[in-house]
């Protein structure tokens, strides 16, 4: 089913990472990009495993933080989004519009959610009556549409798998707080479980969510340099309670405005993410508890018959390791480097090596995907060994690309040096006259001077003070911002 | 959140089944239908709780059966849907099409998906090449979409949820063989999970799945005594895989057409048929193994005021009983009475009472949501009391349900009978000329003369032999049959 051999793989991911990219997304059966609409894949039962692991992820610490799961219709009448103004004109030309159905034209157009807060809001207004009713605070695993001028799997899609989570609050302040538990449960989920390090930006004002006071993001960095954007959470202030009517009684009759936000953690584009930050040369590199499966037996044979003796001990090892890993066993009649090439083309973190050798000395071989070490074990010591072996390779992984990421922060003190900078990809720190709208004409010059670098906001809760000037325009700088090319 | 209370709660579900249905989905908190698209509802946590625990066990079932999960696109191109003549003739009377983007006319329509065979098996054309490839067997957990005239939460939706499992096969037997697994795991599910006993029926020809070579359901039989389909499977024989050009390549070198099953095991109205057969006048009742909460603690301090010792007690117990079951405490400012009411008609299947006595006694009060019989408990035992009793309700769930299924299933020997029976409600077994396409004309006088009645098709499995003339044309009879008006 579409496996591409090792031996055929030669694409490199350092000089050509988009062709990397797409090869390791057909050849590790991850999806396939041939169905017949541009920018709506198809989810393969690889890909499918991992997608499930990250949303059970996410809607647990969602829970926990007192969320709960709703499913809002996918079509929104076009007069839902005409409510707020500045996110209809930001949504409009993405939209994908169902005009008919039972062969007549339908009275009003819907649109496929590009996002739901017009779907949800309409409903907030009828269920938010009084105090006791906040927080109210509710999340949705689905799809989204939006119709995008360049896709590709798991980066950007016509079709794309998220969380929406929408919140409704009393007070301003709770839904600050929100905003800042949003970007934990993200950060936190993305390094421990994904082994994925992000930066997290409160976007300028010029790149905001329609509708919403402010943005904040979490950015990754791809290996051909450019920020890529996981997660997303926003403060929408009353700016969709007016237009929605949400309010609520207080104590003393009064009536009030909720304040609200959104959360939106990209499931899809963090599996795009993972493959790309964690991948090589080899294929795919998954982390222990995200694998569909987390190691493969491969028996050895010393003759290519096989030895019915070595087969019924890797059998007897899989029913043992089952119990608390997922394992398979590749008793298929490839050759044993064939099968080695295809298990590290999937990614999967332990290799297990069983030879004439070990079935006499009773002993195992494990081979990790990462560092391709081969490790002697004790067939007693089976279980302890590869859960550290897991947990080492996980460690590995997340070293590897914090230092990535680190090695890629630069500071540009001139906008020669930016440029450069810019070129060589990562984000390039700088100082700036503002992030409010007066700024923009700078962010523009930048964006036109670097070839596509963006301004992609100042960093979230680091409060990084400027003590020079704007390298662009030479106003005294409000700023300490960073920029990048981006997905 | 649009609770209503018991004492508001008048509908009757014998006499107005449609009125009592409504207000359930509405005052047990399942669905807001106020969504401003008609047939597109909003699940509400209640609901999507039920929902994903019914997802569960039916992947669960395919997985086991050596299924795997895939997505496929929400939309389907125009030209897909034309490949199989039944098939389109069959669904674009209720098909929603999708036609505009990004501000700009598509340039060919695309289907929101009613069932993705002409999705799926484009791509099997391409995946499957040799007699390895098989047999394929992939699943995909989504919304659906149909034009639908009349709608209902649950029942049917212009959006609802289903599971759809694709399968192709080398031989023909096997295909056969994959419509019993199907219908297997459909009946054990919804009988030993859900409390839902079900008919199995091969459908009559003229009743088919468009594109079917045949079609099996399972209908179960809601209170106002119309049959309810709740899954289907689909024996597609090669009336796809020649179309579609889904090949394999045995071992001679020779090519030939797969045979396909598709199964779709209808979750959205399987929770219809949950809220429909087991609720009654005081609201929901839930199995235990599928309620959001199986055990809601109340205490019922002697003074309005509270005891802090009492609620001291219920949280420890709260605590201790977390552990084994999903357990709330409702220590809100309502009284007992009211909350009584509103635990019962979300159904709760235990309610456990604590008050001064108990407190003292150490000792719990179970009541059973549905006997309403009280049982008192010592607190030692609570946890296996708890269990037994959690068994004991839906045992007797599934009792009355077989029953009221099998006091409904009656036998017909003339149209007179006939009429009468099927006014009455339920079942009718009755003798018929055929259930190929010469029936039809039988069908039809029937429909017509019961006002509504179908022919569900003959039981499956059960190899019922006719033994005299068909009741309407009097030709000899070749198939035992059930009539029933149907949702």
């Amino acid at each position: 089913m579409g496996m591409l051999s090792q031996r055929e793989f030669k694409a490199d991911k350092k000089k050509n990472f988009s062709e990397w990219y797409n090869t390791i997304i057909y050849a590790a059966d991850l999806a396939d990009v041939r169905y017949n609409v541009q920018g709506f894949i198809v989810h393969k039962p690889w890909s499918m495993f991992i997608i499930k692991k990250i949303y059970s992820l996410f809607e647990e610490a969602l829970e926990k933080d007192g969320h709960k799961p709703v499913l809002f219709p996918l079509v929104i009448p076009e007069e839902n989004f005409e409510k707020e103004k500045e996110h209809v004109e930001g949504f409009s030309p993405n939209v994908f519009w169902v005009t008919e159905a039972g062969g007549e034209k339908l009275k009003r157009k819907l649109a496929l959610r590009p996002t739901s807060e017009t779907a949800f809001y309409q409903l907030y207004s009828l269920w938010i009556q009084s105090r006791s009713d906040l927080p109210l605070k509710l999340y949705q695993s689905t799809n989204m549409f939006r119709f995008e001028a360049e896709t590709n799997p798991f980066l950007r899609g016509r079709e794309f798998l998220w969380i929406e989570a929408h919140d409704a609050f009393a007070t301003e302040e709770e839904s600050k707080e929100q905003v800042g538990k949003d970007l934990g449960i993200a950060k936190e989920i993305l390094l421990q479980h994904l082994g994925l390090p992000v930066l997290i930006f409160k976007r300028p004002d010029w790149d905001k969510f329609p509708g919403a006071v402010e943005t904040y993001a979490c950015d990754c960095l791809l290996p051909d340099g450019k920020a890529f954007q996981v997660a997303t959470t926003h403060l929408l202030g009353q700016n969709f309670s007016k237009p929605f009517d949400i309010k609520f009684v207080d104590e003393k009759g009064g009536k009030h405005f909720v304040f609200q936000t959104c959360f939106g953690p990209g499931i899809w584009r963090m599996v795009g993410a993972l493959v790309s930050i964690h991948g090589d040369e080899r294929g795919l590199v998954l982390p222990f508890s995200l694998s569909p499966v987390q190691a493969v037996i491969i028996p050895i044979p010393r003759k290519a018959s096989g030895s019915e003796k070595l087969l019924t001990y890797c059998r007897e090892m899989k029913k043992r390791l089952e119990k608390k890993f997922i394992v398979d066993l590749d008793d298929s009649e490839k050759t044993p480097g064939y099968k080695y090439n295809e298990w590290e083309m999937r990614g999967v973190p332990i290799r297990i090596e069983v030879g004439e050798k070990e079935l006499k000395e009773k002993t195992l071989t494990l081979a990790r995907r990462d560092t391709r070490e081969r490790i002697g074990v004790k067939e007693g010591d089976a279980e302890e060994r590869i859960k550290d072996t897991g947990n080492s390779i996980f460690q590995n992984l997340v070293e590897n690309a914090e230092r990535e990421l680190k090695e890629n922060i630069r500071s540009a003190d001139s906008r020669e040096e930016l440029k450069k900078m810019v070129e060589k990809g990562g984000f390039v720190k700088l100082e700036l006259c503002s992030l409010e709208s007066e700024g923009k004409e700078c962010a523009d010059i930048i964006k036109y001077e670097t070839g596509g670098g963006k301004v992609r906001g100042t960093l979230y809760g680091e409060n990084q003070k400027p003590a020079g000037k704007c390298i662009i325009c030479g106003k005294a700088a409000k700023a300490v911002a960073y920029v990048a090319k981006q997905y």
